[in-house]
């Protein structure tokens, strides 16, 4: 057992779009190191697209049934096989209806086994929210679909990595309106979550936390832009009242690599691309997105569905690696720190 | 002489805020390398300041008077120097109206002596946009001075370093006002500037340019905004129609990273934290931002006054080298291409 396997409940990895990457990840990650090596886990999704994925790109496939409850054999990938009706003839780069609702049934499956504790986490392979769509949900992505299913009323995006972490105060939306979805509320209520899950999930007792402006130069006194004056700012001084260690708000263009220097454990951002833009510069292979806020443990690739080169072998399954012991890793600190937070005092210790 | 010593005139440093980083950075730069491996170049600035300067940071300051139309003497830091009346005991980290009214004359006379054709090129250190503006100027930065100054319509703010070029559709505005601010006559001019200014600044004959969308996965058909669509797109495409090597709008969080990798010589941006964070991420240090649709040359460094560390000798002068040598090369390189490229297909072949 290596050390992740605290907990003795695997991570789930849904497989997410038969037509996209997911099958081919998911094989090229359980080829690349033994299992004892790896987090305990499984996958949820259809077998015959992992074997004809396997076929069809020449990659190992030693694929197991398992049955929730049971435990996973110690080498090979264990399979949830969902045996989605009609889910014949995919081809890779073409998800069509059917698809969307395969790819949904799996994370339907994954959040029922987690809340039956019978999974210790969820790690995602990408969906199309297009065909998410067209199947019926009315979702901008995973992250949204997830909060709705669990009842959670704030859900955080975060994006993590060795040398960055950042999280979103708002996600999916247009550019035009995010100055208006911000208020002084939403951005207390989310430096406090981020805090406490720095501390739980992350193992950091006393987290450092940057917030970006939404203006460039974090509106300069107020000559581009006043959202940091009447929102950002009071809110961070609410926080900071609250004994939580937050400063800002900071000029976007630089606060980035302040933080992956050292100087932050977490960049609190305005917006979608404000966060993603200097994570995926970072960690474009690597990156893990984190859903902080819900019940359950939830980790997914940093990555899309990449229709563009499905099927052809060349997709890159070290973003789902750091995914999945990310997971592990989150699960086990979560059990470690249900009564406090009994890591370091900050990232820099660690 | 050095290779960058194709035009025989000197690029001219304006000193920039006299509290801030400006002197320190100047002779820094003159200190660390000899004449002999410096661009041409002379400093627009006030001597006495530069005088103070190393002497209280125990720098050497070999200062020369140097006058509109002699020689530069080949060792030492040649100073145009305009003898501000009433600058007097300044302080660094704290300027006034008078070090803004000084640092404000020196880019006057710089922009005279291009005019005159005794300047190859400019090359800015920072200036406070608080004291420009309490001195009378109204002018959200350089950049915009600079265009009003010489009769500019539509001038561009590119970031350039060794790893990504950017460049930005709107520059000082708040983020509210960027949607309403991007057209698609703008963003087609502006394609044809850039294509221009690549081929005939930087040396590339086919320069492939990348643009970026305004919202989140470059709105997701439309799912998270329409911009790409109706503006972004059009634009794309008509300046493909006049055989121009542009493709896009691309998702924002990605196509940092791919430019970085060498797919594209460079991305334009529509807003200023898009194309400023990915930039500073590769190049804190050493970047340069470059003014494009001048008829005259300039660069500046890429950072501010930094009051915070001003006149304590920490301030870090390896953007302000690459920025007189940039300066230096585009100087040379319009006056190769002044009838047309002469450099290769595209950056990569360089």
């Amino acid at each position: 057992m290596n050390k992740e396997r605290g907990t003795s409940l695997p991570i789930g990895i849904t497989m997410g779009c038969p037509a996209g990457i997911g099958p081919e990840i998911i094989l090229k990650y359980y080829s690349s190191e033994t299992g004892h090596d790896r987090p305990l886990s499984i996958v949820i999704g259809d077998k015959h697209i992992l074997a004809e994925t396997g076929r069809a790109l020449h990659l190992p496939a030693p694929l197991h049934s398992w049955l929730p409850g049971t435990p996973p054999v110690a080498d090979g990938i264990n399979v949830l096989d969902l045996q989605t009706p009609a889910l014949t003839g995919v081809i890779a780069g073409q998800p069509d209806r059917t698809t969307g609702a395969a790819m949904m049934s799996y994370l339907e499956r994954a959040v029922q086994l987690c809340n039956r504790k019978m999974l210790a986490g969820i790690t995602t392979c990408p969906i199309s929210k297009t065909t998410m769509n067209a199947a019926g949900y009315d979702f901008p992505g995973h992250t949204e679909f997830l909060a709705q299913r669990t009842g959670s009323e704030q859900v955080i995006m975060m994006m993590a990595g060795s040398r960055l972490r950042t999280v979103l105060a708002t996600i999916h939306c247009a550019l035009e309106s995010v100055p208006s979805s911000l208020t002084q509320q939403k951005l207390r209520t989310l430096i406090e979550q981020v805090h406490r899950a720095l501390q739980v999930d992350f193992n950091i007792c006393r987290p450092r936390i940057a917030v970006a402006g939404l203006n460039p130069h974090a509106g300069e006194n107020c000559l581009f832009g006043t959202e940091e004056k009447e929102i950002i700012a009071p809110a961070v001084e609410q926080a900071r009242q609250a004994a939580i260690e937050v400063s800002g708000p900071y000029p976007p263009d630089t606060v980035f690599y302040r933080a992956a220097s050292g100087a932050f454990d977490v960049v609190l951002c305005m917006y979608h691309d404000q966060g993603l833009i200097p994570f995926k510069l970072l960690h474009f292979s690597d990156g893990v997105n984190v859903t902080l806020g819900l019940p359950l443990v939830r980790t997914s690739v940093d990555h899309g569905t990449a229709y563009d080169i499905a099927g052809q072998g060349r997709a890159d399954h070290r973003s789902l690696k750091a995914a999945v012991e990310m997971a592990a890793l989150i699960a086990a600190n979560r059990k470690n720190n249900a009564e406090g937070c009994r890591g370091p005092q900050s990232a820099a210790e660690q």
